[in-house]
């Protein structure tokens, strides 16, 4: 067999990352690698398959980047937990397309964002941006960065729709205060 | 006409989400509200214009509902953040299957969860929240809960994806470094 099962993974990350999954078929993958369909199917039944594949695969690379990156125990957790962090935006960057599809899923990167919406998520970010100036002038704040604190708050709660079980234990709310708790008073031991 | 702009909207945004935007017609949009799909194009051209006319509405409302929420400056930064932020995840909760439409786009709900993602994801956490809770122990963290900062830690991250410019002029790496600092030493001012 000359069409390893990675050529094919990345072949079609590529595919399904700029013209999503629905537009893509198993044809056009078999294309981009420049093999018949049957070799294709040969390794994989389904796009389905394959996008699981490709999830799985991306997955477990930043999960090696990441923990090769962190220094042992010795270097104490706030060293460790920021080189994590960097290790991982390091990896997105590098892997960027890939990465987009696997957090975005099957639309990927073709997702059309209109002016209406930018417009009024930029409105949106704007008012938590100037709850936090506002705050940072009154000195009740820290002299941080007015647009990180507010996209990182954003940030945490627009992920929970990945995680959130409507029909867990608890409410969004109470995810939202433990979150509140974390940035006001930060992780450091005083 | 019969078939309010509205309730067209709410029914197309149900049907995304359970089905995707890719199996979802114009036809189905119309059986749905009970109306002819002439009466469906008298107010949306194309699926797509009913996709972005959600996503704007629904961003809108999350803007007036949270701005509603926020009491005026007096109430002062910290508070008024606190209460932006549960004001977010109460909407979130109250529009759960609108909102996962439009944050994840036209997968909406119907993309799978492999068992394999999920193992490799839960073993992902669980490398943040081990320096986390080991940090803990070691007295160098608050005594904060570990698997709250790792998944706030990593929501930062992952929700890079949504507005990281990979031409911009920083680098992923260096939002990584702000999002630490932020986590690190709190927001409130010493």
């Amino acid at each position: 067999m000359d069409a390893p099962r990675e050529t094919i993974l990345r072949a079609a990350s590529d595919l399904f990352a700029h013209h999503g999954f629905a537009a893509t078929s198993l044809l056009d993958i078999a294309g981009a690698v420049g093999v018949s369909k049957a070799a294709v199917y040969h390794y994989f039944p389904t796009k389905q398959v394959i996008y699981e594949a490709i999830v799985a695969d991306i997955l477990q690379r930043l999960y090696d980047h990441v923990s090769a990156a962190v220094p042992p125990d010795g270097a104490g957790a706030p060293t460790r937990l920021h080189t994590a962090m960097r290790a991982h935006a390091e990896f997105f960057e590098m892997n960027y397309t890939e990465y987009v599809t696997l957090l975005h899923g099957f639309g990927g990167l073709s997702r059309v964002v209109s002016d209406d919406e930018r417009t009024i998520r930029r409105r949106y970010e704007t008012m938590f941006r100037t709850i936090i100036a506002t705050g940072i002038e009154a000195g009740e704040l820290r002299d941080a960065n007015a647009a990180v604190v507010a996209r990182g708050a954003l940030s945490m709660l627009n992920w929970m729709t990945r995680w959130f079980d409507p029909k867990g234990a608890r409410r969004a709310v109470e995810f939202a205060d433990d979150y509140f708790d974390m940035l006001a008073h930060g992780i450091l031991a005083p």
